[in-house]
């Protein structure tokens, strides 16, 4: 019998850890940590660096495992994504195996939320199939949570909707009539060109709640160079970047 | 000069709280609690726990208020609410001045994340326009975030969007094209039964998080009648009731 604990750790301020998160990272027996080989977002360290500040349990494991990549050669993008996730299902599947032969508790660390477009609890679904898991998910700090309290805004007008969406939405499907807000994940490649920015204002974060944060705010039309500039310049400086923005019409 | 931090405590489990929030509490002068009178859902209780458990730091002064009651005779809601945020920003002047006449650092409990449906921000802007106030938010657990947690589902799905609304939004507008997944939030009225229940499924909680919590969920047109049942006699045995869910078609 397995117990796997999906435990969201916020957006990259180790100080986005809640009291929750921190006493499950304490009661698991076993950590396991993705190492991404030779990071270019060095996500790994971060995490380690939350086990390492917060865990006192001595009997906790942590270990680092290879992640599997995504095979180039499938030409569907659904079917490369599923096969992928096969493969990191295996992977946990043999360290737990091989470092809890007769089960226990299992914690996996995920960035911001993990409901919130993070692939660790269809993973998760998977080992389900094969074997007695017993899931429980541990809500975090996301993003958009990092994104609105930086710039001190609200994510909503007075009782109105809003929509959350990924980059790749918004270039393909333009702005949804259902909402005059929209928080855009996912997107790498600054999709705001694609919109109409007559009258509407953008707030912009990298690396929301880090210490490397950015904030650029303003009419879309006025500060989208300045973005894009920003971004380019930061995702070389860095070798990566996060970047998420709400736009309000 | 005043310093007024929103601090975000997530939604009614103390576990919720964060590093930064516990932080926050414990390096202010003042924490003003709003004291909703005999109250119905006790949150001021809940916060008075909270502050209880996690500050250390004596010099932090916990003062409660009377909030003020909205005036039924202003028949326009938006007006009606306008008046009563102001009043609000006076009471809360009137209690800074009071107990820390030469400024200082003020901090509010914020239930759940102090961006999402909330109007803390909106009142402390009102503040803004008359003093020197810098406004800091710590983000906070959100009921979005306890309810997938608690159901162990995702929010969205594979790059899809999702949108946030209101009980009062579904009954009047419907379900909007936008997208395949609904979050509603603040709907006293089971809206759920506003729309057309076929190929819908239900996530459902009230007191997500809390102690008292109920899961239901399952086919809308199965778990419907259900849903209403359990959620009156909830409500009628604690004297209040939140709750919150999620719509896939
Ligand atoms: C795979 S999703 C994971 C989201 C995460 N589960 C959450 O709750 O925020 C990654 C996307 O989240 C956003 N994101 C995550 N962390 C961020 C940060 N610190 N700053 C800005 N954006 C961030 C970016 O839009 C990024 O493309
Ligand atoms: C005024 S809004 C405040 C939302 C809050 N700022 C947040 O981040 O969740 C109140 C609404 O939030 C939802 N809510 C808040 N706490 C909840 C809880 N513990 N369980 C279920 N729903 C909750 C309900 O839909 C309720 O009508």
């Amino acid at each position: 019998m397995i117990d796997l604990t999906l435990i969201g750790i916020g957006t990259g301020n180790p100080q986005h850890l809640t009291l929750q998160a921190i006493n499950a990272l304490n009661t698991v027996d076993l950590i396991l940590i993705p190492n991404k080989g030779a990071g270019k977002d060095d996500l790994a360290g971060l995490r380690r660096e939350i086990c390492d500040q917060v865990i006192q349990n001595r009997d906790v494991k942590i270990t680092e495992f290879d992640l599997p990549t995504r095979d180039p050669k499938t030409a569907d993008y659904r079917q490369r994504v599923d096969d992928w996730h096969d493969a990191i299902a295996r992977v946990w599947s043999d360290e737990i195996h091989r470092h809890l032969p007769d089960g226990g508790k299992v914690g996996f660390l995920v960035w911001g939320d993990p409901s919130l477009y993070d692939s660790t609890m269809r993973i998760a679904d998977r080992l389900q199939r094969q074997q007695q898991v017993e899931m429980t998910v541990i809500p975090g700090i996301t993003s958009i949570q990092a994104l609105t309290a930086s710039h001190a805004i609200p994510v909503n007008e007075i009782g109105a909707p809003f929509t959350i969406t990924t980059g790749r939405q918004l270039r393909d499907k333009g702005w949804p009539d259902s909402a005059d807000t929209l928080v855009i994940m996912l997107d790498g490649e600054c999709s705001f060109q694609s919109i109409d920015a007559t009258g509407v204002k953008i707030w912009w974060s990298a690396y929301a709640g880090m210490k490397e944060e950015i904030l650029i705010s303003g009419p879309l039309a006025e500060v989208s160079d300045q973005i894009i500039e920003t971004r380019a310049r930061a995702r070389t400086d860095h070798g990566w970047i996060m970047d998420i923005y709400l736009l309000r019409r």
